[in-house]
């Protein structure tokens, strides 16, 4: 597996995107995308598990119910999430799909819509329909890092990755862009991504692979526990390497590519988390089940006392066992063990039978100040284990969701 | 019902107090108190549904199991939790309680013992002792006040309260104090609460009747979404008003009014949670239970992009929706309706059938710049309603958490 030169969503063969300012984003940055297959693609979506789900969400999981294998286009916005709109949302997000399939010459059905932004504002169709316009006139190959700029909300930089992969004789790649920076919490999928391979891959098995490289990637961050209304992730697989992913051997080389891919660009989002400014990766050991060291690691992951100790780079292990102590899961603390990760000096010990080791304070509170370092915390119940990725909760977080709308 | 003129744990008859700064908190603040009565005391407790429980919490589970019908006093401390502090933690419990005893003529299975503060630092067990010397010399039926300083942590102020109510032909007080100010989530307890009376009541009957008070009160605030290890909230009753509280109405009456100084100290709390500087009370109504309101209620409630948003003043009602809609809890997104209650005005119709209903924004805007408003979701699907009292997320909680130790 190597990286490929081109990264992003028209890495694979066959690709062209496109993006354009259409002013649906005050400040004139880039807010509209377009992603086209020259081929048909089998197509899979998984998407937001919140009950208030936006309207290109609804829309989309109406596609994908009767057109998953001739899936030609993602039409995607920034600025406006089109979620509770009601009616007025639903046309607009129909309308906007018909245009761009007009404009492309395939039919609304072949075209999937992404929106994020506000919530319970409406999209400008006017404008969407001149950008529309505007972007299939400079469709290209390297459109990619384009779209990936249009669908950024308060992410500070694009995000996408691809990978090249032999498969079978052949060669495939697999490429993807992605937003996201607050709103973010694992429940299926918690942000906006887009994946695209060059290989041909039966609905279901497309289906199947994307479901598990999502659990174990996009479902794993965290930045506010936070679930969005628009979180969606899509794939496309136009089939244009000539390369069929058929046999047990070649999904399990396409399952292991497509799980780099999707957890680099997770990785990535927590990295840019709104306010972020420590990526901590965070693994629960010594758990009955995976279930259950998922759930203690989350509960982890998401506390505010612990991630405003991250934030002050405070060796306050006491706030981490008292989160994994709320998690709902059976704990004994006399069991508990916490380590912290460093790269020079292995692991450092600093909770021992559920109380401090002895540990060299001015050491820890060095690798705590560092912009990345990982914990593992052990149950001393099982072998089950799993990890997380999520970020501190600092005066930037406060300051970019309570001084401005997003 | 009447307040009476002296609030706190000491206003019931035949309770005195007293507190004192013994060393455990760097500032040379107060920080260990004693509560006596004079009478032997039925007791109930309610603690932390944590797993990681600190060590008084465990000592007091204990001692309730074997005494409940004859404590005498509570020795409280602030400074140092004694959570995650292992077999040195439970001897430190454990000296502390004997000497408390010793000190105060009674048995040490008498003496309920609590702690907050640091988690993982150990009770300095010579200072509590020499601190149990200096209070029992000064101990008065005017201590209640001291004392509810003495337990303070982050807490701006003291908290504490009390109602006089005739009952059955006499007349009856109830009394409390409580600290809490972070960490501070509904489950079970979620702070440091004593309440006293001089009632005469049956120990399974304060305990039920402490149950339902609390149900309703302490575990429908949040401040921060996190669980301590030493939440406990302990009544003592010592009879010394000569009524006894035993036929159904005097139950009844006696229930209402520990509700109501419940729910003074509860709402002290979230109004003094830490940095906080809105008060919002939430109803949940049209659910098709309690527990589904209470659920979205406080999934509601703890959401951190919900609590920035009531930070910055702002009407941000999509980001209320989409935490309803991952609370776990069914909902048609078609159906939500949110209002906002103005005293001048009554309701402001902000939500209608899940979008955004006609209104005036400035008028809005300003309600939500005020310190205490409430809003209420109607989920359109039943009759149920659950209130909860939360707070805004500003950036003094995250300065309180990752610029100091707590």
């Amino acid at each position: 597996m190597v990286k490929t030169r081109q990264t992003g969503a028209t890495a694979p063969l066959g690709f062209t995107a496109g993006a354009t300012a259409c002013g649906l984003r005050q400040s004139g940055a880039l807010d509209l995308a377009i992603l086209v297959s020259k081929l048909d693609c089998t197509a899979a979506g998984l998407f937001t598990r919140n009950e208030v789900a936006a309207a290109p969400v609804i829309l989309d999981r109406e596609i994908l119910a009767t057109s998953s294998d001739r899936i030609r286009a993602v039409l995607a916005n920034s600025g406006v999430a089109n979620a509770c709109t009601g009616p007025v949302g639903m046309e607009a997000a129909r309308a906007t799909q018909l245009a761009a399939g007009v404009s492309l010459g395939c039919g609304a059905e072949q075209v999937l819509v992404l929106s994020t932004g506000l919530i319970g504002a409406h999209l400008d169709v006017d404008k969407v329909g001149r950008g529309i316009r505007q972007i299939s006139k400079h469709l290209s190959e390297t459109g990619g890092s384009e779209a990936a700029r249009a669908i950024m909300t308060t992410d500070t930089h694009p995000k996408e990755t691809a990978l090249r992969v032999p498969i079978g004789g052949g060669e495939v790649t697999i490429g993807g862009m992605a937003k996201g920076s607050g709103m973010i919490h694992p429940n299926m999928a918690t942000m906006l991504a887009v994946l695209t391979t060059d290989a041909s891959i039966a609905p279901s098995d497309l289906e199947d692979t994307l479901k598990a490289a999502v659990e174990k990637t996009f479902n794993r961050i965290t930045v506010d526990g936070d679930t969005s209304t628009n979180d969606s992730v899509i794939m496309l697989a136009n089939g244009a390497s000539g390369v069929a992913i058929k046999d047990n051997q070649s999904l399990a080389t396409f399952a292991e590519a497509l799980q780099q891919v999707c957890q680099h660009l997770a990785m990535e989002i927590v990295r840019d988390g709104e306010g972020a400014s420590r990526f901590v990766t965070l693994t629960v050991s010594g758990a009955v089940d995976e279930a259950a060291a998922l759930r203690v690691a989350k509960t982890i992951a998401t506390s505010p006392l612990v991630k405003t100790a991250f934030a002050g780079g405070d060796a306050n292990w006491g706030r981490i066992l008292a989160a994994a102590g709320r998690a709902g899961v059976q704990i004994e603390q006399t069991k508990l063990a916490l380590w912290l990760e460093d790269e020079a000096d292995g692991e450092l010990q600093l909770v021992e039978k559920g109380t401090f080791a002895e540990y060299d304070v001015s050491r820890i509170t060095a690798i705590l100040k560092a912009p990345e370092f990982a914990l593992r915390l052990d149950l001393g119940l099982g072998d089950a284990e799993a990890t997380v990725w999520t970020c501190d909760l600092t005066h930037d977080y406060v300051t970019i969701n309570a001084d401005y709308r997003t």
